[in-house]
């Protein structure tokens, strides 16, 4: 078992975008992030549901398959999954519709309870308050021998990089500055010890940079 | 006539390092910052003298190579010559001995009074107070139509990037995370605005980005 991290991220390092507007809710910036990464045949499938094969299928697509290959569980923050803004709400499911595109049983860092939320496409979402290191323990075990991804947001991402968890750290880095947000970089110096980096540009522009643990 | 920056900077966006001791005054960042840099047959020739063509001749290589051709003036900040350190002393020449890899004209921006000083090997250091316009309009002048680099340091070269007046911009990024120092985006949201921006990965690991206005 591994424990794996997809992020986009600018090229200044920020994973989150500060333009959101009431009439542009995700604002401009985010569709700039990800625009390769949306654009790639697989994720043209799992989150648009489109199953005709249309997207690309460059180096983008390699990496955006690889985000969900050999995936059992997945540990996400409160706040990825909409807390932060739906937490009052008892029938909040997340952003994704009756299709999330996780497919896999979700564990949800959060301090407060909730039941658990099961769909059809055996995406399940689990809440619970635990320290990285127990929430790692739970999705492993319900990960059944295949991998965990650590979904995000940005400062659960980096709570399990300074705690050592994460065995592969893959960036989409646009070459775009956004110059605020959350930056991922920050107080992770020293993150390369230990670690072979591989990088590679993609035809979009969009670089992308690979630690693995030796 | 076109302005030029170079950079070697870690993937975090730090320019500078921060583990100087007396007994290693440049510190273990700096080299590894710049090892690939370095290590490449035109830095091995420029700074070091060693014309045996020695030295690395892949894709660094030929970024270094352009970091001086064509180039027919330099502009630089007073800590890149050294007067924060040495600015007491009259007879401070710069760090690089007898033979100044620059072989060009030179404008350092200090508010110090200072005679010019000149090197056999056509390297002559100007002193001035001025704003980027200013400095930029004299190193133009004495580039004779060939194009003029902003060398640093990093602060230097964001009043230059935020005033607009660079048109190619070549980052060399270590893959390191150094956590501290100078950071060369801070505070240049949207520069990718009207460039064009393309990327590649040297053989070194080194990732090779370049703004080029439009």
């Amino acid at each position: 078992m591994t424990v794996h991290v997809d992020l986009n991220i600018s090229l200044d390092g920020y994973a989150t975008t500060t333009d959101q507007t009431p009439e542009n809710p995700f604002g401009d910036d985010w569709g700039r992030l990800v625009a390769a990464y949306t654009a790639t045949r697989t994720m043209q499938e799992r989150i648009f549901g489109d199953t005709s094969g249309a997207g690309t299928t460059g180096v983008d697509e390699k990496y955006a398959a690889a985000y969900f290959d050999g995936i059992g569980a997945e540990i996400m923050g409160a706040g990825m999954f909409g807390l932060h803004l739906h937490g009052e709400d008892p029938d909040w499911r997340g952003w994704w519709g009756e299709e999330p595109p996780f497919q896999v049983p979700v564990f949800v860092l959060t301090h407060a309870s909730r039941p658990s939320i099961a769909f059809d496409n055996g995406t399940v979402f689990h809440f619970l308050e635990a320290t990285p290191e127990e929430a790692l323990r739970r999705a492993s075990e319900a990960a059944g021998g295949r991998d965990v991804r650590i979904g995000g947001g940005v400062d659960v991402v980096r709570q399990f990089l300074a705690a050592g968890l994460v065995d592969r750290l893959h960036v989409g880095i646009a070459p775009i500055l956004l110059g605020r947000g959350e930056n991922l970089w920050k107080e992770l110096r020293g993150l390369e010890a230990g670690c072979e980096v591989t990088s590679e540009v993609a035809e979009s522009g969009t670089i992308h940079v690979t630690f693995r643990r030796r």
